[in-house]
């Protein structure tokens, strides 16, 4: 007999041999039916195979991360089958699991694969996993395994066993077809219900540019053949809001190869949106008592020596800049705590100032190679809506509780109702991995869990996450789309306050050290406006709009009264404009649509006459004639909705 | 005879030998009383030399800038005199006027000058003047002047006349004194009515720290004793006003060693009043039909090649900022022109939409040598309150009314109401230094003209002064102290749309060029601030206080009703703080008086029971009990007298 413990701590007893399948089968046939995959000992083991001693075992079903990378890493076998198949001749070289979906790298010779050559190749994969196959893996000599790829001549499959350091070599078979294999696959391939074929593309092999160039074929499959459907719908949706495509279409930003790569340039409609967050968050900073202030965006190389970011920035981010005399040295700010640390030491504080928050829309400079360049995402600016606090250990706790109040605002104001939060602490065994005094971590810790607990976040706590300068809290935001984005992180810091020798009179008289707190509820402006983007597909929220509507009079005889309503809209502060081109009122209203402008105020002879306005709204709802007060009103009560005052 | 042209364009004829002061008194003896220095034919001559040809003369008062240098530069003269015969031994080098005085440069051997010995100095040079002795110029031969220096020892003089490069050699006589001279003085010794010796200061014979270490004497003089008292008083106001020293107390910004010299680090307080700067701008070009764009503090070294920025700042600025990889090269952006070029290029426009107004609050870097930084006025990181006009050639005179109205709008709701204008044009003589065609260049010249007529504006015409990118308009504005600043320089430019290829297409359906305005009514935040500081003596405009007013609550017990006061406060939009430190009140009132703080209300048992506040101005004048109603229409009505909107 063998013991078996599971993730919940129970110890289960089995014969020699019994395998994972088994012992979910002898918990409940419902929990069998969905294991596919399964880690004994922190090991991936396959579900079938036996188990010959004590351990503990966790069971993965499709919703776990790791049941996802047995079943993707399973379908690429049967898609490499069907290439093997229809491509006679192809080398198979490798197929992983990828983060979404899988692909296998393979050696055409002669031959290629177009896009209309996927539907064969799902066809096949498919015919294949509807035959139930199992995944049996085997053990091989070093010998054998040569012998078997040598005689298909596929030196790929060669130059992998020969650098293979450990002795043992497996394969997986299923079916008819075999590949070297490390195993964890799902019990058999009946359960892959859906099979697509993505894309193809060229990789050379082993990612050398100098090897062969192979053929890249990727896929994705599903249990279920609605969730294919849903996930290729959540494709086509994405493209459609890649904030690449949508900043351009809705003229937010631009970039430009002589400025350089990865430095937007906001235009005008861009520039509006980011005051527009910038403003609303400074109005909710400071009522909860931050102070804005402005510094450089160079430092002398000093400062990053003191800080610590040299070491870490230093070598591989921009260069210094050197001044043609003095020698000096000066380096494009990565981060805005270092100049913050050197206004806080510009005058003494005692406890009674404390705490003192700075904040500031601060634009920071990090490389990021040409090839790692995306949008608004991975760009070489951006500017935080940066601020630290400085206060007394024992202001933490409540100083993290109004950080946690201003994010929870800030994600609820901008449509974001959807995240979980971790909390990060230390790894208790390894005490030595970090500074600071065990009281002030322990006070640290707890002020953050509570403080978590308090607001009533979803959230868990991760053993050994933390940095070694502080405990943090980090948001995970989910999109429209169903993706994590991390935001808003709430870093403790322990480092800074040392480093720069920070000091506050205490109520004894002698000097203490503050402790710090990093916070930027957005991260970057121009990630989140990624991410905006991305979330509402331009379609902000309406407080957040640069114009919340156009008017568009009917003929040339109505403009003083759109200008009329234009002025009555601004009273009551609404942002809006005249669309008075020459164009019908249907390209008009077309043109406002690919805007994004959430209402159309259509003014002609009735509405100039009886002194109002036909709306439409955005996506087509027609809201017919109203009188400009009850649009106002209209407009206000669903501001009012989403944008609470702090 | 000699015909003489006078700056009026009369010509008169006179005896030959006629000397200019001669000249004078047969205009007027009341004119000939103010003359004290003449140029003829361009040169500046003596007053009392006679003239022996024809030419055109302009003679000089203590009002022109060339009056007050030949009063200086004879006032050095006296100075010296009394510096021979009270420092027997000293020897003399180089004297000139400056700026505001003048200065004598000396060798004292062993000697030494100090601030006691003034009073000695002051009093014998003011002996010397009152002799009314006249200023005799003299030739002599390159020998006869070496033999004169030789037998005196004296080096310095003796190195001078050796470099003498044409054979002329002047002497200047006046009583018992005589120095070598260039000539330029005023008619007698007997003008310089007051003497005051300001300071000495070391300084190295012809700047070269390899040489002899001399004593700079600095002084002032005046033809009238009042206007040496007021010079002095004004002098002490300006350091009193001296913005390090305010913006220190005031708490506003601060330099760090650790970020870099030059580079100001604005706290709370100061980037609040920065902030309501920038907004006031904002909300006016808003008006004005500006629009905010956001660009990064880098470009391409390419991007300033192409813009020929880096031909002018490359070198001897801010070196290249490197990239690890790929080899790349930026710049600090010492400009915002180029990446508004790129914006107006990000797509193209018809002349329909134009004018574009791209405005930005851009941060530069520019280098400076550290010797020359000066607290916010000389620095190596400011930012300007940009905008780039994109217009074409018909729409600039309109664009420039436009600015013009902007200007006069900030200057007016900042308390600037002495300034003149000055409007830089071609030399009309050298064609061939100006890019751009002769008709735009007229077209320009006459709208920037005519705009400075329509709206008013006090100024000057400089012929040949225009860059040779196009014309433009500097506004010059006096503080309070009688300084002139340069401010809001309007400049037109034919160059960078050029060199950008920037077009738009006209209504022929052809491409043309537009026209580019520069512009920025406060030039840089850093500089604006510091004149502001130094013009009102850090009492700003009551609109711009970041606290305009402090509530003093008489005891604690009255801090609720502080409380209330405060409320009611924000409710009326008036920024104010309540001191509830454990303090007396008069201690409140001295350190509100300190922080410039426009009103302190105080609160106590009256105060509650009748819901008023007492009011005292900073400065002192008590406004007795009033209502909080009472207050709100007081701060709103002085704010209205100087904030009109725009």
């Amino acid at each position: 007999m063998i013991k078996i413990t599971l993730p919940d701590g129970s110890v289960r007893e089995y014969a020699k041999g019994t395998s994972p399948l088994e012992v979910a089968k002898s918990i409940s046939e419902g929990l069998a039916r969905n294991i596919i995959s399964a880690k004994f000992n922190g090991v991936t083991v396959e579900t079938v195979s036996p188990l010959h001693e004590d351990g503990s075992l966790v069971l993965f079903s499709w919703n776990d991360k790791e049941g996802k990378t047995a079943f993707w890493h399973s379908s690429s076998h049967v898609v490499a089958q069907a290439l093997e198949e229809l491509y006679p001749g192809v080398k198979l070289t490798i197929g992983p699991a990828i983060e979404n979906g899988f692909y296998y790298d393979v050696d055409l010779g002669e031959g290629t694969i177009s896009e209309k050559d996927f539907p064969m190749i799902e066809k096949r994969a498919l015919e294949i996993a509807r035959g139930k196959h199992e995944f049996k893996m085997r053990s091989a000599s070093k010998a054998e395994a040569l012998d078997l790829y040598r005689s298909q001549g596929n030196q790929y499959k060669v130059e992998l066993i020969e650098n293979l350091e450990d002795g043992t070599i497996t394969f997986c078979d299923h079916d008819t077809f075999t590949d070297l294999c490390r195993g964890g696959h799902i019990p058999n391939t009946g359960i892959i219900k859906a099979i697509k074929i993505l894309s193809v593309a060229g990789a050379y092999w082993r990612g050398n540019e100098k090897n062969n160039q192979l053929t890249r074929v990727y896929g994705i499959s599903f249990p279920k053949q609605k969730e294919l459907t849903e996930y290729l719908e959540l494709l086509e949706e994405a493209k459609k809001r890649d904030h690449r495509k949508l900043g351009k279409e809705l003229e937010l930003f631009t970039f430009s190869q002589k400025v350089g790569q990865g430095l937007p340039l906001w235009l005008p409609k861009g520039a509006a949106l980011r005051d527009r967050l910038e403003q609303f968050l400074k109005k909710a900073q400071k009522k909860a008592g931050y102070e804005m202030v402005v510094t450089p965006h160079i430092g002398q190389k000093e400062l990053y020596i003191t800080s610590g970011h040299y070491e870490k920035y230093g070598e591989d981010s921009f260069q210094p800049i050197k001044t043609p005399k003095e020698g000096e040295e000066f380096l494009l700010k990565p981060m805005n705590c270092p100049h913050h640390c050197e206004i806080y030491n510009a005058k003494p504080f005692s406890y009674r100032e404390l705490p003192k928050r700075y904040a500031e829309f601060g634009t920071v400079y990090r490389y990021e190679q040409s090839g790692e360049l995306h949008g608004l995402t991975r760009v070489r600016g951006f500017t935080q809506d940066d601020a630290h606090i400085f206060c007394t250990p024992d202001q933490l706790a409540d100083e993290f509780k109004n950080v946690i109040d201003l994010t929870l605002y800030v994600l609820g104001s901008l449509g974001f109702d959807n995240f979980t939060a971790q909390v990060s602490i230390r790894d208790l065994e390894k005490p030595e991995k970090y500074i600071g005094s065990l009281e002030n971590w322990e006070k640290a810790e707890n002020a953050i869990i509570n403080a978590a607990k308090e607001k009533g976040l979803d959230f868990v706590i991760e053993s050994g996450e933390a940095a070694f300068y502080g405990p943090k809290l980090d948001f995970m935001v989910k999109d429209a789309l169903g993706r994590n984005w991390q935001l808003g992180t709430i870093q403790v810091d322990y480092n800074l306050p040392e480093r720069f020798d920070l000091t506050y009179k205490g109520s004894d008289n002698e000097l203490h050290r503050p402790v710090m707190i990093h916070r930027a509820p957005f991260g970057s402006m121009e990630r989140f406006i990624a991410l905006l983007l991305e979330h509402t597909g331009g379609n902000f929220p309406l407080w957040l709009m640069p114009e919340q509507a156009i008017i568009l009079p009917v003929s040339e005889k109505h403009e003083i009264y759109a200008k009329k309503v234009l002025n009555s809209l601004e009273n009551n502060d609404i942002r809006a404009l005249i669309d008075n081109r020459n164009e019908t009122v249907g390209k008009k209203i077309r043109e406002a649509e690919m805007n994004k402008i959430p209402f159309m105020l259509i003014v002609g002879e009735n509405e100039e006459k009886e002194e109002t306005i036909s709306v439409r709204r955005h996506g087509g709802e027609d809201l017919g004639s109203i009188t400009l007060e009850a649009f106002s009103d209209l407009v206000n009560s669903e501001i009012n909705s989403t944008l609470k005052s702090f």
